[in-house]
């Protein structure tokens, strides 16, 4: 295909698919192209063999191992697709499937419910899409400074200590941080076993928040930013119905939060995604911690997850 | 633009965005031409302005009010996109801001919960996509009966009995029927308040079978095709796991759940989410009235849900 692709389509499981779609994000505003993620069972259930001229194919995976993802990568590329695999395992399965690569470089990932490799993850598509863009990635550089920063985050034993009993949880976010709001609810999942639902602001106001009442308990994430300044009509609603809120970021323009938990400032919204999993990542280990549960050995999961 | 796109990008909230789902599968697999879901607020927050040529943009919803779908439309419009309007109102500012439009024809829909608009959309969407791929409508002939029959469904009481105290349930399906767990979520949700999720049978494993356990209720939704039978390694782990499984549908590939759901077969898988929905909407309904709850009237509801 040519080196200008037109229409680009993410394909990702679990944790990278979040990754995946705040690279949707950060490609349909940074470069003006439409995207979409792809749903591997059109390929691998439904034998669809798209035409793809034209289109950049970029399949996420920490592990690069699962088979329906290596089997779409594969049928993406003999349809005409530029296919780039962006992973944690330069010799997998996944990245010998596509074209390009992009080793995401986390070392090892030891724990089961996935963290470093997710951010990793996103500052290499963050990369990817600057330098696409024409930049030199300088940007960035203020990052692992102000990650560290995130990682002291105050608050986080005091949010978790009061949600120790809670059977739910929402979180919520937009644009950037939607895709913020989706992880820490698979890592609250994957680490506590409650029902923790993520909604972008806007779908929020289109049903569930029928849910939220003074027992739900609701962490949104606010990025300094356009997508933060639009969670405002959504922050309104959920202080109106008396939720029991948690902001991560910018609490100042919605009054009425039962915690803030502040990020350090300094970077590009379409950075902070990097910043703001940090304190949720930290929120889940110590709520899995106060609820005499083992963070690093998730009740039903292996390290890599095969589907077909 | 040609009359011939090469890509599909469709734009919803809420209910209209699971007949979105259902169309993305279903346009990948009977056309073979990539698809997205689009983020609106990458136009209504971000301010993106993609150069769409050859895009079909197709925008569903009820009411044709929401104004980041209006305000998405004009701007893909102006992008180059040709655009469609699905919607239950003809004169919307939806359809007014589309060059083309397809009325559903659902007739006023009274419930704040959408029903019989969601079954509309379904159905107006695979006529598209069967008259665009050269079909005339017939494989459809039997759905109007069919329909009456699902709506008939026994064991839906006894579901909804056994489930009226529990504060969780999953929804899970694959394919073409992943699109029905995810409006039968929602519709648990705005009805009876607990938090619903739903995950597609491939995702599930990738994290949130941690959640399952003999409490967690978890409704399977599985289609007589290749949908269905990829669920089969996603219902065995359920089963092994002790979930207290209801399958609706075909429940005969794997032993074990506790309560089957049975469908009228007679149409081919990618028209079965128009039945699969209905046996689930009248679970939401019966599932509210056992918790004393008023499924007309959603607490925190509007019948027209406006984000920016």
């Amino acid at each position: 295909m040519s080196a200008r692709p037109r229409f680009v389509l993410l394909a990702a499981r679990g944790t990278s698919d979040h990754a995946a779609l705040y690279a949707k994000y950060l490609i349909e505003v940074s470069l003006g192209l439409p995207v979409g993620l792809v749903s591997p069972s059109t390929f691998s259930v439904y034998g669809a063999r798209p035409q793809l001229d034209d289109v950049l194919w970029i399949a996420v995976s920490q592990s690069g191992g699962s088979p329906d993802l290596v089997e779409s990568t594969a049928a993406a590329r003999a349809g005409g697709a530029l296919t780039l695999a962006v992973t944690n395992a330069p010799d997998s399965p996944l990245a010998r499937a596509a074209e390009l690569g992009v080793d995401v470089l986390a070392g090892p990932e030891k724990a089961v419910a996935a963290t470093k490799t997710y951010t990793s993850q996103l500052l290499a598509l963050w990369l990817l899409v600057d330098a696409w863009r024409g930049g030199d990635g300088s940007a960035a550089a203020g990052v692992p400074d102000l990650v560290a920063t995130a990682l002291q985050a105050p608050g986080i034993e005091e949010v978790a200590n009061r949600n120790r009993f809670t059977t739910r949880l929402l979180t919520t976010g937009r644009g950037y941080s939607y895709a913020t709001a989706r992880e820490a609810a698979l890592k609250l999942m994957e680490t506590s076993y409650f029902a923790a639902q993520a909604f972008s602001g806007a779908d929020l106001l289109h049903g569930p928040l029928a849910l939220v009442d003074h027992d739900q308990p609701v962490v949104a994430v606010v990025a300094d930013g356009p997508g933060g300044r639009s969670m405002v009509p959504t922050l309104q609603r959920l202080v109106e119905r008396g939720a029991e809120l948690t902001v991560v970021g910018d609490a100042s323009a919605v009054p009425g939060a039962r915690a803030v938990v502040p990020l350090p400032s300094g970077v590009a919204e379409e950075l902070s995604p990097v910043l703001e999993i940090v304190p949720l990542q930290r929120l889940a280990y110590e709520l899995a911690l106060a609820r005499h549960l083992d963070p690093d050995e998730p009740r039903g999961l292996a390290k890599v997850t095969s589907t077909l």
